[in-house]
């Protein structure tokens, strides 16, 4: 297996991006990869796409031979494959593109994340995000999204002392660093009293407990460690690539406030990586709800388990604190295009380590990792991401 | 990169399945499946589901997930990945399993492919396969996969003088040999009068010309070729693993009477597997419509272009033909699962190499292919496989 490497990222706005289809937000993001890379369009071997549900969302599934063909990859008939593991679909996708590359069956490799969510109505697009759950088991009952993780916060909080307050932090610090974020779905700071006086969405969650629906797209490009240094000054060395599943429905779970998917990726890439938890500088995690972060935080081993709403509160996780989390802002404030979500992780550590994020800049950054999660955790997948 | 081998397959009846979830047919097959193989689910590192539009079919995403779940695998908490390239799905699916045994990332992997059409009206089921072409420059404007295909049929016609009764013998040779398969959806003879006489789906295409809606699953077990001997006398090793792509609208096309992902991936295939052509004994190539194996035999190349036509006249693809076509029936007549087709294509040729497909065993094969397309050609996966 040969290492593989981060040569070139390109992101979209995040957003209610109507003038903007699937096939324009992956063209755009795409290019800008590309561009970024230095490559042409030649010298592409193979395109992993992950996406959600663009089936429900846009009447459109057979998504990888349409990015292929919006940059201009046709002409050498290259494999296009979409991968889709709900909103971890990117994630997944990059592990298939890197398992591709190390394997030396291809030499560069885009890897993309789309998702076009605002072409339906809010209540269209909750029930198609209720596909990433138990149709038969859980959707079909009523169960949406943040019932699910309504549930998981109810029984952190019983289980913990969990409160609102630290749910709360999770969305005041993850605004305050989408602040920075010029291409954030919301770009602008909350306070404690916002989030806490925000509309109820499904108790114990409020309105800004929940990540956006949003539109946009995300690219990697991939290529062999060894051959990086042809196109960039700068590659980005990836150190691990793993991937775990759990149990669709959240009934069949050992315990719910432990996501059991995370704990075992985060093994794997942690053993792949050959490096402990102090040696990872920052943390592109799965908010899709408050509670998700506190349970990653835990789940992924830098505080105990039912600590982890301690650690928003007290600074541990913020930009400038022990272990940065989300500095992008994460899906909470940079906006959550389901299957684009964990491509712009990947795209976020890589700029990070780049040390071209700007304000939101992680002091020092030279190991940082993704945590995508599909459903309510049946799918997670996890990248360790290295300067060179 | 390491040898890899078939150990197992699975697979269901494939057709109007009522009393049948997709979870359950995966359970079905991917149990089969196991059972064949003479595995344990502990034994299972990882699992690739090709399944194309779950999401608009049963309102379910997440599928790989739930296949995980519902076959036992979620205790290890394996990889679970579902790949979508819309009818090629269970192909591309394949393709995935493959590389990820052959780099040496995971040992004993688990492909499934998995479709359940039956539970939406006819209506609703065109529409859902509508969007493997493209949404915005086809589906939108009311063209539906049988008109898509009738256009090519009616440009094949006019540039080679195909005939509508050579479409005919398509329909006629396959479902006599869906006829000897106890899995097929239609197990019945035709006569060419009544393909000819049949309802006119769009001109040239009659309802004999075109694949059913079926419900199906396939599930095939691979490892490394060096480990198959602990689990089974008769491995099948996979010579070849190829993927093309081209652009998703028909209008994009160099020219709509060849598939350019078809000669793409098996040129690629060709050389991966080092064969010639003369050394395939059979062939279950992607007959969604008559006229698209036609295509096939020319751009696979057991042909020149535009005498695919006379292919199955003069009996060159029959059974106890010079190259058997479709042995299994093919899509035509076993029935077309869009997710499980791949997979499904890939069971019948490890049973006929094993000798074990009863009335429709095809004499002496050693070596056979599959060819499975998604949508009107913008994807395209080839395997070669071969006794040992």
């Amino acid at each position: 297996m040969r290492d593989v490497a981060v040569i070139g990222v390109g992101v979209t706005k995040f957003g209610e991006l109507w003038d903007k289809s699937l096939r324009d937000l992956t063209a755009e993001a795409g290019l800008k990869a590309i561009l970024d890379a230095g490559i042409a369009s030649k010298d592409i071997d193979a395109l992993y796409g992950g996406n959600m549900s663009s089936g429900l969302f846009v009447n459109q599934e057979h998504t990888a031979a349409l990015i292929a063909e919006a940059v201009g990859l046709t002409e050498r008939h290259i494999p296009a494959t979409r991968v889709e593991d709900a909103c971890a679909s990117g994630g997944v996708a990059l592990r298939q593109g890197y398992i591709s590359v190390a394997s030396g069956v291809h030499d560069i490799v885009v890897v993309g994340g789309a998702e076009k969510m605002t072409d339906v109505s809010p209540s269209l697009a909750t029930d198609a995000l209720a596909t990433a759950g138990d149709q038969e088991w859980e959707a079909f009952f009523g169960v949406t999204f943040p019932g699910l993780y309504a549930m998981i916060a109810r029984r952190h909080m019983h289980e913990y002392g969990t409160t609102k307050e630290q749910l709360g932090a999770v969305a005041v610090k993850n605004h305050h660093n989408g602040s920075m974020n010029p291409n954030a779905h919301f770009q602008k700071e909350i306070t404690l009293e916002q989030a806490l006086n925000s509309t109820m969405i499904a108790e114990p969650l409020g309105l800004f407990d929940c990540s956006p629906i949003s539109d946009g797209a995300a690219v990697l490009i991939l290529c062999p460690l060894e051959r990086a240094k042809e196109f960039t000054d700068n590659p980005v060395k990836i150190v691990a690539s793993a991937q775990a599943s759990d149990t669709l429905a959240l009934h069949g779970r050992r315990d719910i406030c432990t996501m059991d998917a995370t704990v075992a990726a985060a093994n794997r890439a942690y053993k792949q990586a050959d490096i402990q938890l102090k040696d990872i500088d920052l943390v592109e995690v799965h908010d899709c709800f408050t509670i998700n972060e506190i349970l990653a935080v835990e789940d992924l081993g830098f505080v105990k388990k039912g600590e982890g709403g301690k650690a928003s509160e007290n600074g541990l996780t913020a930009l400038d604190g022990e272990i940065p989390i989300n500095p992008s802002g994460g899906l909470k404030s940079k906006g959550h295009p389901v299957g684009a979500t964990g491509v712009a992780q990947a795209v976020e550590i890589v700029t990070q380590l780049r040390g071209e994020a700007g304000k939101r800049q992680v002091k020092n950054a030279e190991i940082g990792m993704t945590h995508n999660i599909g459903g309510s955790g049946a799918t997670c997948a996890i990248h360790i991401f290295e300067v060179v």
